[in-house]
């Protein structure tokens, strides 16, 4: 097996971040396909692949999602902009910038040039978690690494991408205007495109010791240099 | 940005398979701590990082987490064995091979030198398709991509990975074990360590073409070469 050197790998995941002001040109089909070829990669429950991606690249199906998202973007965007007013400084700031960058996308999601539409069948899954008396979501982990593949390999490409799920409100609309059969169903929509602006680039996360823990819950992990 | 050149990333996502059968060996300290660092950068529904890991090294609590693993694998694998009678020629070959890999790691899942325990928060996740008449997955959406990344981390790092769901059935036993506090629950267990046999190699997947449609589903993606 090919070693990459570690600085490519982890310099990828490391400016993957949310890019939600895209170009309206096209995207090469050879790009294209690597990030589809890196969903397709992705790791699921008995090597099943419970998912397909819609890919939308007509104009006036790209313009029906849009006017889907545009209604539940300003439900959200409304509620965020309330949260804002209880902050100050710098969190402030940065969240209003990110509030505009959304914005912008609800307004213009249709014009990037291609939006994936994720979609899975739960009857492939094995859904172990489904019968608890919490939320389950296990069924994610058979989807979502191909969607986390997809991303990093739009990094890899110089292309911008989001992810929202807030088109699961609007699944019904989206099975008639994407011709989805009854058992299948829809986890996320991923616009892509090239970026207006700079691009993939710096993250904010927390640090490990805040995420990680050691032997048990709450007791922060000690690592040697 | 520093571009990472295309081989690296994706010979990393083209590799990243189950590796079953790990060495007790210890991962030295930055090792396990960039696969760590790999998830923490993971994106997440606003940026909330609903998730944690519990990190298992110490040996009693790993060899307990192997006591419940054992019978929840030997129930999983028993049918296994049954639908594995229905096949025939090399899919039988490669599908009995798996499954001997997996048993392996049902009778060793506590000699694995780390047991990486996923948790999550379901209170500070948006899951927009919990009220939908069908699973929800959408929670998934805010941990799986940390796995993911976890796993990626793991191929670049040389250190063996797979990830198991089953002891989601054992949730309450291991919220005792690791002291999880009752608002936090667990999607995932990936044991780690240097492999014993040949680690991370080729892997079997659908093509791009037969997991992705354009425009409507069901219709098969063409792409210019």
């Amino acid at each position: 097996m090919p070693q990459a050197s570690t600085a490519d790998l982890y310099s990828v995941m490391s400016t993957l971040r949310a890019v939600r002001r895209l170009k309206p040109d096209p995207i090469p089909d050879d790009v294209l396909e690597r990030i589809l070829q890196a969903a397709a990669w992705a790791p699921s429950g008995g090597n099943v692949q419970p998912w397909r991606i819609v890919a939308v690249r007509e104009p006036g199906i790209r313009a029906d999602i849009g006017k889907l998202y545009a209604p539940q973007w300003e439900k959200y965007s409304r509620a965020a902009k309330l949260n804002l007013e209880g902050l100050e400084g710098d969190v402030k700031a940065k969240q209003t910038r990110t509030l505009a960058a959304a914005d912008y996308l609800g307004e213009h999601m249709g014009e990037a040039p291609v939006l994936l539409v994720f979609c899975f069948n739960p009857a492939h899954m094995a859904i172990t978690d489904i019968d608890l008396d919490r939320p389950s979501v296990v069924g994610g982990g058979s989807v979502y690494p191909a969607l986390q593949n997809a991303m990093l390999a739009c990094v890899q490409e110089g292309v911008g991408c989001t992810l929202t799920t807030l088109l699961c409100y609007e699944e019904e609309a989206m099975r008639a205007l994407l011709q989805i059969p009854e058992d299948w169903y829809t986890c996320a929509v991923m616009p892509i495109g090239f970026p207006i602006l700079g691009g993939h680039g710096p993250i904010s996360r927390r640090p490990v010791n805040k995420l990680v823990y050691e032997d048990t819950f709450g007791s922060a992990i000690t690592l040697q240099r």
